[in-house]
């Protein structure tokens, strides 16, 4: 079962996003989509393909004991995708051939004819215990695993196959294992006050609130032509609670703003988790 | 000074990147300009703006000796910028007022006449022994340490800034600093042929070469529809072995591709490190 704390780590894996070959996207999607389901993302690491490396950090982030970590990249079939071996290591179990996932690999080969050579049945190696996740878009399977009340979910890392796996397998069943929580957000544009000087005032009212979340992004220049986009988030049990509060702390944000003549725009964003 | 190792670690700290509301083109950036320099990077770490966390991972990973951590983020006016004091606690160092930087702060607000207010003055304080990093864009200087044999280089999370940063100060230091490095790469494309056939492939031909890197993405269907781009990396002293080398490896994989049916495409890219 999964822990009642809401702490997530990511592990965004491969050379080419370490090497910056490719953007990281796969980490602000995943990023995004637990945030707004509740959870906490503390942090993301993206490492090169070295197994050892991998097994490494992997132990070391388990054991502050998250509820979930996801892993993205080295499912497929070349030498260098290895992220199975690396969960299966940190979390002491053994790398075994699973009969599910097997079935999931021959099927998408012998619809065209082709063979299983070693390095396609490779893709149906899972971590003992390790429940394979369909990949309806390639031919990888994924791997959902719980290891002393962490689940560890382990995905490909090309985008659209990881990001139809997470729609439609794993998000649908973190939801039901996670209390009810509603994320309220709101951002907003002021423009003709250098960030420096809204600091004080974002202190003093995070001062008063304990489940909200401020942060200022400077957009234009600090002193020549100040323009900051002004995020706010509360978090509460309850989705009435949350937007009261987000709506209070917008309002007071926008008067202390206005009184130090900044001009305030309207709202750039407001989403809400479902 | 720096160590001959070149072993890079990036350190993309905020909220919004670990919750996904930017996406993390520091790190591309960076990743990638790194490598070009004849850099080792081996990973990004990216955490939520928690001075203790961040601190954590800090020491960890100065435990493993690399010659140099690049952090970005944190150094702004509000309560959260907390880099700096993260690094000098993992460094073991004091914080201090840095003359230098306090008149690079001072003279970007005099000009508009705005007072040094504490949230401005700040920006000033570096770890013991760092020399500020005068910032062309915005207001916050960024920091250069060396820390038993790692350098710690602290930019902030604006890419203009940073990147302004990077290439007129960062940059033309490291390579000074660095052994002269070559690296050499090749991207093709080839159709019609499944990333899992193109696997054993790989294997044997990275079994002759020591200084080779050769990784497959899959951007087709691999039994429908097979697309992959194939980058085929090289690195020497000497720029003339990196180059002939790659062109040796390329010849190699296409041949053995086409003998497969593969169709392959002319070069994607061709970049070289200067």
């Amino acid at each position: 079962m999964m822990k009642a704390s809401r702490s997530v780590w990511l592990f965004t894996l491969g050379n080419e996003v370490v090497q910056g070959r490719v953007v990281n996207t796969n980490a602000s999607y995943l990023g995004r989509r637990l945030t707004l389901l509740g959870f906490e993302v503390w942090g993301n690491i993206s490492l090169v393909d070295d197994v050892s490396l991998v097994t490494e950090f992997l132990k070391y982030v388990m054991n502050r004991k998250p509820a979930l970590i996801v892993t993205t990249g080295g499912l497929g079939p070349t030498y260098d995708d290895r992220t199975l071996e690396a969960v299966a290591k940190a979390a002491g179990l053994k790398l075994v051939l699973n009969e599910e996932a097997l079935k999931m690999v021959r099927e998408k080969y012998s619809e065209k004819g082709f063979e299983l050579t070693e390095d396609r049945v490779k893709m149906a190696y899972l971590p003992e215990g390790g429940i394979p996740i369909p990949n309806s878009v390639g031919t990888a399977p994924g791997c959902w695993l719980e290891v002393s009340g962490t689940v560890i979910v382990s995905l490909p890392g090309v985008p659209r196959e990881l990001e139809a796996m997470w729609e439609n397998w794993v998000e649908p069943r973190l939801r039901k294992l996670l209390p009810e929580i509603h994320v309220e957000e709101y951002m907003f544009r002021v423009i003709g006050v250098p960030e420096s000087s809204v600091a004080p005032i974002v202190k003093r009212i995070l001062k008063i609130y304990d489940n909200v979340y401020i942060k200022t992004h400077p957009k234009g220049h600090e002193i020549k032509a100040p323009i900051l986009d002004v995020y706010v988030m509360a978090v509460s049990g309850n989705s009435e609670e949350a937007r009261r509060t987000v709506n209070e702390v917008v309002a007071r944000l926008t008067s202390e703003l206005k009184g130090l003549g900044g001009h305030v725009e309207d709202s750039l964003t407001r989403n809400k988790a479902e």
